[in-house]
Protein backbone atom coordinates (compact mmCIF):
# COMPACT_ATOMS: atom_id res chain seq x y z
CA UNK A 1 0.00 0.00 0.00
CA UNK A 2 2.10 3.11 -1.17
CA UNK A 3 1.96 6.13 -2.29
CA UNK A 4 1.22 5.47 -6.31
CA UNK A 5 3.48 8.84 -7.13
CA UNK A 6 6.24 8.28 -4.80
CA UNK A 7 6.29 4.46 -4.90
CA UNK A 8 10.36 3.73 -6.40
CA UNK A 9 11.38 6.26 -4.38
CA UNK A 10 9.93 5.31 -1.38
CA UNK A 11 11.02 2.27 -2.17
CA UNK A 12 15.14 3.32 -2.90
CA UNK A 13 14.71 5.38 0.37
CA UNK A 14 13.70 1.53 2.76
CA UNK A 15 16.42 -0.17 0.97
CA UNK A 16 18.95 2.23 1.45
CA UNK A 17 18.24 2.66 5.15
CA UNK A 18 17.52 -1.00 5.69
CA UNK A 19 21.10 -1.51 3.98
CA UNK A 20 22.40 0.80 6.63
CA UNK A 21 21.25 -0.85 9.12
CA UNK A 22 22.71 -4.34 8.21
CA UNK A 23 25.74 -2.81 7.47
CA UNK A 24 26.51 -0.98 11.21
CA UNK A 25 25.60 -4.32 12.87
CA UNK A 26 27.91 -6.05 10.32
CA UNK A 27 30.88 -3.59 10.99
CA UNK A 28 30.02 -3.70 14.43
CA UNK A 29 31.13 -7.60 14.37
CA UNK A 30 34.11 -6.99 11.95
CA UNK A 31 38.03 -7.92 13.32
CA UNK A 32 38.79 -4.30 13.06
CA UNK A 33 35.77 -2.15 14.48
CA UNK A 34 37.60 0.85 14.94
CA UNK A 35 38.33 1.02 11.14
CA UNK A 36 34.84 1.02 10.67
CA UNK A 37 33.87 3.61 13.60
CA UNK A 38 33.45 6.54 10.76
CA UNK A 39 31.20 4.02 8.72
CA UNK A 40 29.16 3.07 11.64
CA UNK A 41 28.43 6.46 12.42
CA UNK A 42 27.14 7.28 8.96
CA UNK A 43 25.25 4.33 8.51
CA UNK A 44 23.22 4.95 12.11
CA UNK A 45 22.23 8.76 10.73
CA UNK A 46 21.52 7.49 7.14
CA UNK A 47 19.54 4.95 8.07
CA UNK A 48 17.24 7.38 10.41
CA UNK A 49 17.45 10.03 8.00
CA UNK A 50 16.14 7.77 5.15
CA UNK A 51 13.40 5.92 6.59
CA UNK A 52 11.60 9.67 7.80
CA UNK A 53 12.20 10.59 4.14
CA UNK A 54 10.12 7.43 3.18
CA UNK A 55 7.78 8.68 5.85
CA UNK A 56 7.00 11.97 5.00
CA UNK A 57 6.30 11.22 0.90
CA UNK A 58 4.47 8.69 1.63
CA UNK A 59 2.28 11.04 3.67
CA UNK A 60 2.60 13.41 0.85
CA UNK A 61 3.93 15.76 3.50
CA UNK A 62 4.08 19.38 2.73
CA UNK A 63 8.00 19.55 3.67
CA UNK A 64 8.94 15.94 1.78
CA UNK A 65 10.38 17.12 -1.34
CA UNK A 66 13.14 19.61 0.41
CA UNK A 67 13.63 16.78 2.97
CA UNK A 68 15.35 14.27 0.08
CA UNK A 69 17.62 17.07 -0.21
CA UNK A 70 18.32 16.21 3.27
CA UNK A 71 18.48 12.49 2.31
CA UNK A 72 20.75 13.01 -0.82
CA UNK A 73 24.11 14.48 1.23
CA UNK A 74 23.56 11.89 4.09
CA UNK A 75 23.60 9.10 1.14
CA UNK A 76 26.42 10.74 -0.62
CA UNK A 77 28.42 10.95 2.45
CA UNK A 78 27.31 7.57 3.60
CA UNK A 79 28.40 6.30 -0.24
CA UNK A 80 32.01 7.41 0.11
CA UNK A 81 32.70 5.95 3.53
CA UNK A 82 31.16 2.55 2.73
CA UNK A 83 33.06 2.52 -0.90
CA UNK A 84 36.50 2.73 0.84
CA UNK A 85 35.72 -0.75 2.72
CA UNK A 86 36.14 -4.25 0.85
CA UNK A 87 33.45 -5.92 2.87
CA UNK A 88 30.24 -6.98 1.31
CA UNK A 89 27.86 -5.44 3.33
CA UNK A 90 29.76 -1.94 2.98
CA UNK A 91 30.02 -2.49 -1.42
CA UNK A 92 25.96 -3.06 -0.80
CA UNK A 93 25.62 -0.46 1.31
CA UNK A 94 27.32 1.95 -0.84
CA UNK A 95 25.54 0.61 -3.96
CA UNK A 96 22.20 1.40 -1.86
CA UNK A 97 23.06 4.58 -0.75
CA UNK A 98 24.11 6.02 -4.63
CA UNK A 99 20.61 4.72 -5.81
CA UNK A 100 18.83 6.74 -3.07
CA UNK A 101 20.98 9.64 -3.76
CA UNK A 102 19.98 9.87 -7.54
CA UNK A 103 16.51 9.25 -6.63
CA UNK A 104 16.19 12.02 -4.16
CA UNK A 105 18.64 14.44 -6.25
CA UNK A 106 15.47 13.91 -9.49
CA UNK A 107 13.24 14.41 -6.63
CA UNK A 108 14.24 16.95 -4.35
CA UNK A 109 12.83 20.67 -4.20
CA UNK A 110 15.31 23.64 -3.32
CA UNK A 111 15.42 25.16 0.57
CA UNK A 112 15.07 28.12 1.40
CA UNK A 113 17.85 29.38 3.48
CA UNK A 114 19.19 32.27 5.37
CA UNK B 1 20.17 -5.01 0.68
CA UNK B 2 17.50 -7.16 3.72
CA UNK B 3 18.37 -9.26 6.13
CA UNK B 4 17.78 -12.58 4.69
CA UNK B 5 16.50 -14.48 7.47
CA UNK B 6 13.89 -12.19 8.28
CA UNK B 7 13.20 -10.59 5.02
CA UNK B 8 9.51 -11.70 4.45
CA UNK B 9 8.22 -10.02 7.80
CA UNK B 10 10.47 -6.72 7.60
CA UNK B 11 8.62 -6.33 4.52
CA UNK B 12 5.22 -6.86 6.35
CA UNK B 13 6.39 -4.08 8.88
CA UNK B 14 7.01 -1.62 6.28
CA UNK B 15 4.04 -2.38 4.26
CA UNK B 16 1.65 -1.86 7.28
CA UNK B 17 3.80 1.34 8.27
CA UNK B 18 3.25 2.72 5.07
CA UNK B 19 -0.58 1.80 4.67
CA UNK B 20 -1.07 3.54 8.15
CA UNK B 21 0.91 6.43 6.74
CA UNK B 22 -1.28 6.83 3.85
CA UNK B 23 -4.34 5.89 6.17
CA UNK B 24 -3.66 8.93 8.42
CA UNK B 25 -3.04 11.31 5.90
CA UNK B 26 -6.24 10.58 3.57
CA UNK B 27 -8.52 10.33 6.78
CA UNK B 28 -7.35 13.69 7.63
CA UNK B 29 -9.14 14.55 4.25
CA UNK B 30 -12.04 12.95 4.74
CA UNK B 31 -15.46 14.57 4.86
CA UNK B 32 -16.29 13.76 8.32
CA UNK B 33 -12.74 13.75 9.80
CA UNK B 34 -14.29 13.58 13.43
CA UNK B 35 -15.57 10.18 12.97
CA UNK B 36 -11.91 9.02 11.89
CA UNK B 37 -9.90 10.31 14.73
CA UNK B 38 -9.23 7.13 16.52
CA UNK B 39 -8.32 5.67 13.22
CA UNK B 40 -5.96 8.57 12.58
CA UNK B 41 -4.40 8.29 16.24
CA UNK B 42 -4.13 4.08 15.81
CA UNK B 43 -2.26 4.48 12.36
CA UNK B 44 0.07 6.99 13.98
CA UNK B 45 1.14 4.72 16.83
CA UNK B 46 1.12 1.53 14.18
CA UNK B 47 3.31 2.88 11.77
CA UNK B 48 5.57 4.30 14.42
CA UNK B 49 5.91 0.73 16.24
CA UNK B 50 6.16 -1.51 13.16
CA UNK B 51 9.08 0.81 10.99
CA UNK B 52 11.17 0.46 14.81
CA UNK B 53 10.13 -3.53 14.13
CA UNK B 54 11.09 -3.51 11.27
CA UNK B 55 14.76 -1.78 11.95
CA UNK B 56 15.66 -4.13 14.79
CA UNK B 57 14.88 -7.14 13.16
CA UNK B 58 17.44 -5.76 9.91
CA UNK B 59 19.99 -4.95 13.19
CA UNK B 60 19.29 -8.55 14.69
CA UNK B 61 18.00 -6.79 17.42
CA UNK B 62 18.53 -8.74 21.05
CA UNK B 63 15.13 -7.50 21.96
CA UNK B 64 13.92 -7.42 18.17
CA UNK B 65 11.51 -10.79 18.77
CA UNK B 66 10.36 -9.13 22.24
CA UNK B 67 9.32 -6.18 19.93
CA UNK B 68 7.72 -8.27 17.98
CA UNK B 69 4.70 -8.53 20.28
CA UNK B 70 3.89 -5.07 21.10
CA UNK B 71 3.92 -5.07 16.74
CA UNK B 72 1.03 -7.35 16.82
CA UNK B 73 -0.58 -5.81 19.58
CA UNK B 74 -0.58 -2.12 17.78
CA UNK B 75 -1.73 -4.35 14.56
CA UNK B 76 -4.50 -5.93 15.78
CA UNK B 77 -5.93 -2.31 17.71
CA UNK B 78 -5.12 -1.12 14.22
CA UNK B 79 -6.93 -3.15 11.85
CA UNK B 80 -10.14 -3.59 14.48
CA UNK B 81 -10.15 0.48 14.05
CA UNK B 82 -9.70 0.48 10.25
CA UNK B 83 -12.02 -2.49 9.52
CA UNK B 84 -15.27 -0.35 10.80
CA UNK B 85 -14.87 1.94 7.72
CA UNK B 86 -15.68 1.61 4.58
CA UNK B 87 -12.65 3.71 2.86
CA UNK B 88 -10.91 2.37 0.45
CA UNK B 89 -7.27 3.34 2.57
CA UNK B 90 -9.17 1.90 5.62
CA UNK B 91 -9.84 -1.31 4.32
CA UNK B 92 -6.73 -1.79 2.84
CA UNK B 93 -4.72 -0.69 5.58
CA UNK B 94 -7.02 -3.37 7.87
CA UNK B 95 -5.37 -5.63 5.77
CA UNK B 96 -2.07 -4.38 5.83
CA UNK B 97 -2.00 -4.76 9.31
CA UNK B 98 -3.72 -8.32 9.99
CA UNK B 99 -1.46 -9.64 7.79
CA UNK B 100 1.79 -7.79 9.52
CA UNK B 101 0.32 -8.90 12.63
CA UNK B 102 0.20 -12.50 12.11
CA UNK B 103 3.70 -12.43 10.60
CA UNK B 104 4.39 -11.17 14.36
CA UNK B 105 2.66 -13.80 16.39
CA UNK B 106 4.63 -16.49 14.03
CA UNK B 107 7.85 -14.54 15.15
CA UNK B 108 7.51 -13.28 18.22
CA UNK B 109 9.41 -14.38 21.51
CA UNK B 110 7.48 -13.76 25.20
CA UNK B 111 8.16 -10.67 27.18
CA UNK B 112 9.29 -11.72 30.63
CA UNK B 113 6.91 -9.51 32.80
CA UNK B 114 6.83 -8.86 36.66
CA UNK C 1 23.26 13.19 30.44
CA UNK C 2 23.30 15.75 27.45
CA UNK C 3 25.82 17.34 24.94
CA UNK C 4 26.65 20.20 26.56
CA UNK C 5 27.67 22.21 23.67
CA UNK C 6 24.18 21.53 22.61
CA UNK C 7 22.01 21.37 25.36
CA UNK C 8 20.21 24.27 24.99
CA UNK C 9 19.09 23.61 21.35
CA UNK C 10 18.69 19.81 22.11
CA UNK C 11 16.00 20.94 24.79
CA UNK C 12 13.86 23.79 22.53
CA UNK C 13 13.70 20.57 19.79
CA UNK C 14 12.29 18.09 22.23
CA UNK C 15 10.16 20.63 23.92
CA UNK C 16 9.10 21.44 20.46
CA UNK C 17 8.25 17.92 19.57
CA UNK C 18 6.79 16.76 23.01
CA UNK C 19 4.09 19.86 22.18
CA UNK C 20 3.52 18.89 18.81
CA UNK C 21 2.69 15.16 20.18
CA UNK C 22 0.45 16.95 22.83
CA UNK C 23 -1.56 19.55 20.09
CA UNK C 24 -2.22 16.53 17.53
CA UNK C 25 -3.79 14.22 20.26
CA UNK C 26 -5.47 17.39 21.81
CA UNK C 27 -6.76 18.62 18.24
CA UNK C 28 -8.19 14.64 17.61
CA UNK C 29 -10.07 15.63 20.35
CA UNK C 30 -11.70 18.68 19.26
CA UNK C 31 -15.26 19.35 18.48
CA UNK C 32 -14.46 20.26 14.79
CA UNK C 33 -11.64 18.14 14.06
CA UNK C 34 -11.80 19.17 10.26
CA UNK C 35 -10.99 22.48 11.08
CA UNK C 36 -7.76 21.14 12.49
CA UNK C 37 -6.73 18.57 9.95
CA UNK C 38 -3.96 20.70 8.72
CA UNK C 39 -2.96 21.36 11.70
CA UNK C 40 -2.41 17.85 13.24
CA UNK C 41 -0.34 17.30 9.60
CA UNK C 42 2.46 19.59 10.48
CA UNK C 43 2.26 18.59 14.34
CA UNK C 44 3.00 14.84 12.49
CA UNK C 45 5.99 15.98 10.86
CA UNK C 46 7.22 18.83 13.20
CA UNK C 47 7.52 16.39 16.10
CA UNK C 48 9.12 13.71 13.61
CA UNK C 49 11.59 15.91 12.42
CA UNK C 50 12.51 17.84 15.64
CA UNK C 51 12.72 14.93 17.39
CA UNK C 52 15.36 13.70 14.53
CA UNK C 53 17.19 16.45 14.77
CA UNK C 54 17.77 16.73 18.69
CA UNK C 55 19.14 13.18 18.17
CA UNK C 56 21.05 14.08 15.49
CA UNK C 57 23.21 16.86 17.60
CA UNK C 58 23.32 14.98 20.98
CA UNK C 59 25.26 12.18 18.77
CA UNK C 60 27.32 15.23 17.13
CA UNK C 61 26.57 14.19 13.47
CA UNK C 62 27.98 15.73 10.70
CA UNK C 63 25.10 16.31 9.38
CA UNK C 64 23.30 17.82 12.38
CA UNK C 65 23.77 21.34 11.37
CA UNK C 66 22.73 21.18 7.97
CA UNK C 67 19.43 19.38 9.71
CA UNK C 68 18.74 21.98 11.74
CA UNK C 69 17.69 24.33 8.38
CA UNK C 70 14.81 21.80 8.31
CA UNK C 71 13.96 21.87 11.78
CA UNK C 72 13.96 25.46 11.43
CA UNK C 73 11.56 25.33 8.31
CA UNK C 74 9.08 22.76 9.29
CA UNK C 75 8.71 24.75 12.92
CA UNK C 76 7.76 28.19 11.28
CA UNK C 77 4.96 25.99 8.85
CA UNK C 78 3.81 24.56 12.06
CA UNK C 79 3.75 27.91 14.26
CA UNK C 80 2.06 29.62 11.33
CA UNK C 81 -0.51 27.01 11.65
CA UNK C 82 -1.40 26.45 15.33
CA UNK C 83 -1.44 30.32 15.53
CA UNK C 84 -4.19 30.75 14.01
CA UNK C 85 -6.27 28.71 16.57
CA UNK C 86 -7.23 30.18 19.52
CA UNK C 87 -7.03 26.46 22.15
CA UNK C 88 -4.61 26.68 24.32
CA UNK C 89 -2.52 23.76 22.74
CA UNK C 90 -2.22 25.47 19.33
CA UNK C 91 -0.96 28.40 20.97
CA UNK C 92 1.29 26.49 23.38
CA UNK C 93 2.56 24.96 20.57
CA UNK C 94 3.16 27.64 18.23
CA UNK C 95 5.38 29.41 21.06
CA UNK C 96 7.52 25.90 21.33
CA UNK C 97 7.97 26.03 17.77
CA UNK C 98 8.81 29.54 17.25
CA UNK C 99 11.37 29.09 19.75
CA UNK C 100 12.68 26.05 18.66
CA UNK C 101 12.89 27.35 15.07
CA UNK C 102 15.11 30.36 16.40
CA UNK C 103 17.19 28.71 18.43
CA UNK C 104 17.92 26.32 14.68
CA UNK C 105 18.25 29.55 12.89
CA UNK C 106 20.71 30.31 14.87
CA UNK C 107 22.52 26.93 15.03
CA UNK C 108 22.03 26.03 11.13
CA UNK C 109 24.80 25.55 8.38
CA UNK C 110 23.82 26.32 5.23
CA UNK C 111 22.97 22.89 3.02
CA UNK C 112 24.70 22.38 -0.61
CA UNK C 113 22.16 22.35 -3.22
CA UNK C 114 22.66 22.08 -6.56
CA UNK D 1 4.54 21.63 26.99
CA UNK D 2 4.55 17.98 28.57
CA UNK D 3 1.95 16.01 29.19
CA UNK D 4 1.27 16.64 33.19
CA UNK D 5 0.19 13.51 33.97
CA UNK D 6 3.69 11.34 32.77
CA UNK D 7 6.28 14.22 32.62
CA UNK D 8 8.54 12.49 34.91
CA UNK D 9 8.50 9.52 33.58
CA UNK D 10 8.65 10.68 29.84
CA UNK D 11 12.06 13.46 30.98
CA UNK D 12 13.31 10.15 32.23
CA UNK D 13 12.95 8.16 28.54
CA UNK D 14 13.95 11.18 26.84
CA UNK D 15 17.20 11.37 29.12
CA UNK D 16 17.93 8.25 28.80
CA UNK D 17 17.90 7.93 25.18
CA UNK D 18 20.36 11.22 25.18
CA UNK D 19 22.48 9.58 27.29
CA UNK D 20 22.61 6.69 24.97
CA UNK D 21 23.01 8.68 21.72
CA UNK D 22 26.43 10.11 23.72
CA UNK D 23 27.42 6.35 24.96
CA UNK D 24 27.35 5.32 21.53
CA UNK D 25 29.44 8.12 19.80
CA UNK D 26 31.44 8.46 22.82
CA UNK D 27 32.08 4.49 22.48
CA UNK D 28 33.11 4.78 18.77
CA UNK D 29 35.72 7.32 19.41
CA UNK D 30 37.30 4.79 22.48
CA UNK D 31 40.51 3.21 21.67
CA UNK D 32 39.55 -0.14 21.74
CA UNK D 33 36.33 0.17 19.81
CA UNK D 34 35.60 -3.40 19.26
CA UNK D 35 35.26 -3.82 22.87
CA UNK D 36 32.55 -1.39 23.00
CA UNK D 37 30.98 -3.01 20.15
CA UNK D 38 27.66 -4.66 22.47
CA UNK D 39 27.58 -1.28 24.31
CA UNK D 40 27.41 0.59 20.68
CA UNK D 41 24.36 -2.03 19.77
CA UNK D 42 22.59 -1.59 22.77
CA UNK D 43 22.70 2.12 22.86
CA UNK D 44 21.24 2.36 19.76
CA UNK D 45 18.64 -0.22 20.30
CA UNK D 46 17.56 1.85 23.63
CA UNK D 47 17.87 5.21 22.29
CA UNK D 48 15.02 3.99 19.50
CA UNK D 49 12.94 2.78 22.39
CA UNK D 50 12.98 5.15 24.85
CA UNK D 51 12.12 8.14 22.82
CA UNK D 52 9.17 6.10 21.29
CA UNK D 53 8.44 5.64 24.80
CA UNK D 54 8.48 9.35 25.66
CA UNK D 55 6.07 10.07 22.45
CA UNK D 56 3.86 7.55 23.25
CA UNK D 57 2.81 8.50 26.47
CA UNK D 58 3.07 12.32 25.54
CA UNK D 59 0.16 11.90 22.77
CA UNK D 60 -1.61 9.35 25.35
CA UNK D 61 -1.62 6.44 23.31
CA UNK D 62 -3.29 3.26 24.07
CA UNK D 63 -0.48 1.29 24.36
CA UNK D 64 2.00 3.75 25.70
CA UNK D 65 2.00 1.82 29.28
CA UNK D 66 2.34 -1.57 27.68
CA UNK D 67 5.30 -0.45 25.22
CA UNK D 68 6.65 0.58 28.75
CA UNK D 69 7.93 -3.21 29.52
CA UNK D 70 10.00 -3.22 26.54
CA UNK D 71 11.60 0.13 27.90
CA UNK D 72 12.36 -1.54 30.98
CA UNK D 73 13.89 -4.72 29.22
CA UNK D 74 16.45 -2.76 27.19
CA UNK D 75 17.14 -0.05 29.49
CA UNK D 76 17.73 -3.13 31.70
CA UNK D 77 20.24 -4.85 29.10
CA UNK D 78 21.89 -1.55 28.28
CA UNK D 79 22.37 -0.99 31.99
CA UNK D 80 23.63 -4.32 32.12
CA UNK D 81 26.41 -4.05 29.67
CA UNK D 82 27.22 -0.30 30.43
CA UNK D 83 27.49 -0.69 33.70
CA UNK D 84 30.79 -3.23 32.39
CA UNK D 85 32.86 -0.72 31.42
CA UNK D 86 34.71 2.41 33.57
CA UNK D 87 34.69 5.03 30.92
CA UNK D 88 32.33 8.16 31.99
CA UNK D 89 29.52 7.99 29.07
CA UNK D 90 29.04 4.36 30.11
CA UNK D 91 28.84 4.55 33.79
CA UNK D 92 26.21 7.57 33.31
CA UNK D 93 24.48 5.69 30.52
CA UNK D 94 24.00 2.85 32.93
CA UNK D 95 22.66 5.01 35.30
CA UNK D 96 20.38 6.87 33.28
CA UNK D 97 19.19 3.07 32.03
CA UNK D 98 18.41 2.41 35.66
CA UNK D 99 16.51 5.51 36.73
CA UNK D 100 14.59 4.72 33.22
CA UNK D 101 13.72 0.98 34.09
CA UNK D 102 12.62 2.09 37.05
CA UNK D 103 10.55 4.58 36.36
CA UNK D 104 8.72 2.05 33.52
CA UNK D 105 8.60 -0.37 35.73
CA UNK D 106 6.28 1.71 37.65
CA UNK D 107 3.87 3.16 35.31
CA UNK D 108 3.63 -0.62 32.86
CA UNK D 109 0.58 -2.68 32.03
CA UNK D 110 1.04 -6.23 31.25
CA UNK D 111 1.34 -6.96 27.85
CA UNK D 112 -1.06 -9.82 27.11
CA UNK D 113 0.55 -12.51 25.10
CA UNK D 114 -0.55 -16.07 23.41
Amino acid sequence: MQNHDHRVIIQKLLDCALACEHCATACLHEEDVKMMANCISLDRDCADICVQGARLLQRDSVIAHQYLVLCEEICRLCAAECGKHQHDHCQECAKACIDCAEACHAHHEPITQD
